[in-house]
């Protein structure tokens, strides 16, 4: 048996002009266009191995070891055009194995805990779409390709690359325009890096997908956010990037995040997706720049209560001065910094004039481990693969 | 010594459409129009007592028992504007005492603790200006007394009535049109009953004055609420109260607090005054709601985590089979209900089908104490003084 293998890992994003809201629920189509940072995959990635062979008799599909359900629209859509794109180039040049024809095995993995609440969907729709898009050695532009992967999951287009990216929302009907672009890639602005603040209460009561759309139907606010402030925003923002200008980024940031937040509260019945610790958080964040007289920090809150921090390198012991002093206890710093290095935060907060009174101490509860991490690069062809080339099965 | 004495009651008011924004911010003329909820006055209201007399050195004001600055720009306001319209009355009339031109003193004191978290400072300054008005027999009517209350503070001006009140935000920059109207008196919808819930944790970041401004400036949503989403508001529940509409009342009051968090949410830095029990408050609303398939209960808060629900006299049981299972250990029940109705509470939520499963036992951590009201009148002359008419100092 000849086994067709590829295999691709691809990275989380964190929006920093949030997607909220769909103008076709079965297209995936945004009401506004959105913005995010791509994380690196050293810290969070999918792995995902795609395999096709004659012999293959069903799709199917296995995630982070286990068999899971192929049957469900949003990837019935991706395998459907990604087949479709293949078959035309079969149909040009009939040298062509017709993989197009065959049945997929597809096994994907996380090397971050589900449980950290960190929307997955993203990189896995972005990792599953292109490891197919390579199997099938499909000649589209990586914004064509996109396209696929917002059918999977919105948010995934914005996976597709590196850097600082957009998914600009288009016009047409059919959704052809709604694709990710790269406004500029990791190392035209290497310096961003990010902390995640995992937030202990992950209990999510209303999905992303029934969330938008409440918010579409019923608030009030909504319209307003979406038909003026964030396409001013979205040029704000992408001019900041462009010319690396950390204070306007972050400030916009911070903005779009509370405005999502604040049109999911006046949908009826209301959505919460930040809790009380989340508002410590940025509370806090409010006061690191104030103490230090300029935007060192900004949050931002996906539909949960976790925190994502983005700052510069040159001010991560600005900022860990403070973060670490409050959460040093809980998992994920030493996978970073050596214990002279956080010995240096500690330090740093002593020596500073912030009295310890003004701690925010309820706050320390809140928060289960940190992900340290920065801006990272787009999908990546890898010869790790899960999939065994004699079988077409999952590795053990 | 002959001292003039006046005494009276007012009572404390609850925006079910949120004052927040001040177009002026000396006159407190507001951005929108409201409307508000008077309370009953036997278990919320301030008592106050004027007095004036030739012999008095200078003005004086005693709060809760303390001696208490009245060297306020917004409480000289109000007494300069009273003193101007008694002055006209003597200038008229040669034979009026020139109580305008003697010095005052005044005793106020609230029957509910301030620890409540209840917005005091309309009671008091509604009280206030009304005992001076008293006092000074002025022939102004209601409405006109009502905008000097609205210079002490802004939503003082609706406890000027009883019932259903309006504060028309008016257009003049004087602000004389910015005054309180009654839209339907207590007597008009006699079953509006309200039960508050106090919070735990009534500690408050910022207050309502620094923060509403804060939202003016910043809010990016705030503008949408004040152009379109109130001016329509205010028809939609005007009418609704006219109509004695409950599910109509209560929906566009949960939704404008929702809205008026929003902006808040919205503005920069965020401003939050509800907290995780206020959304676990509004949750369980909800989920009470949808088990009866019909609205006999709205939540709205303030500029802090308190919530105050309003249903009407006929749905007590239905409502308070919920309310009393996850709240009947807390202070406030007694003072309204034998215990033989408190078990036909218990009794009703146990012959219902919820499951025990269902209820929201954080929930019952986050609530200190219950008020229970009902609609009331406004404010009320007294016999009961809190002046010595000899002395004219405060009662021991």
């Amino acid at each position: 048996m000849t086994v067709y293998t590829a295999s691709v890992t691809a990275p989380v994003n964190i929006a920093t002009l949030k997607y909220w809201g769909k103008r076709d629920t079965k297209l995936n189509l945004p009401t506004n266009s959105s913005i995010s940072v791509t994380l690196s995959q050293d810290d969070l990635r999918t792995l995902t191995s795609a395999a096709t062979a004659p012999e293959f008799e069903r799709d199917t599909l296995w995630l982070n070891g286990e068999p899971h359900s192929i049957d469900n629209e949003r990837t019935q859509n991706c395998l459907r055009d990604l087949r479709q794109l293949r078959k035309e180039m079969e149909s040009k040049d009939a040298s062509l194995p017709t993989l197009s024809q065959w049945k997929l095995h597809i096994v994907s993995e996380n090397n971050f805990p589900t449980a950290a609440g960190l929307a997955s969907s993203a990189a896995g729709f972005a990792a599953l779409v292109s490891a197919i898009a390579k199997l099938y050695q499909l000649p589209q532009s990586t914004s064509e390709i996109s396209r696929i992967a917002r059918k999977g999951s919105g948010s995934a287009c914005r996976s597709l690359f590196g850097g600082y990216v957009a998914w600009e929302m288009g016009k047409a009907e059919d959704g052809h325009d709604s694709m990710a672009v790269q406004i500029a890639d990791s190392s035209d602005w290497p310096q961003m890096k990010a902390c995640v603040l995992v937030v202990s209460d992950i209990k999510k009561d209303v999905s992303s997908t029934q969330g938008m759309q409440l918010t579409v139907a019923t608030s009030e606010l909504f319209k307003e956010r979406i038909e003026h402030v964030v396409p001013k925003r979205f040029e704000v923002m992408r001019k900041a990037i462009v010319e690396k200008d950390f204070a306007t980024f972050a400030k916009e940031t911070m903005m779009d995040s509370n405005s999502f937040h604040a049109t999911c509260l006046d949908s009826f019945p209301p959505i919460f997706y930040m809790n009380d610790t989340s508002k410590r958080i940025i509370s806090w964040c409010h006061t690191i720049n104030q103490f230090y007289g300029e935007t060192i920090v900004a949050y931002t809150f996906d539909a949960g209560p976790n925190a994502v921090l983005y700052y510069l390198a040159e001010n991560e012991s600005k900022l860990f001065a403070f973060i670490y002093k409050l959460f040093g206890s809980v998992p994920g710093w030493d996978k970073k910094f050596t214990t002279e290095q956080l010995e240096a935060f500690n330090h740093q907060f002593e020596s500073s004039n912030f009295t310890a009174r003004e701690l925010d101490l309820e706050l320390q509860k809140g928060v289960a481990r940190v992900i340290l991490t920065q801006v990272g690069s787009g999908p990546q062809e890898t010869n790790e693969s899960l999939i065994d080339a004699k079988t077409g099965l999952p590795k053990e």
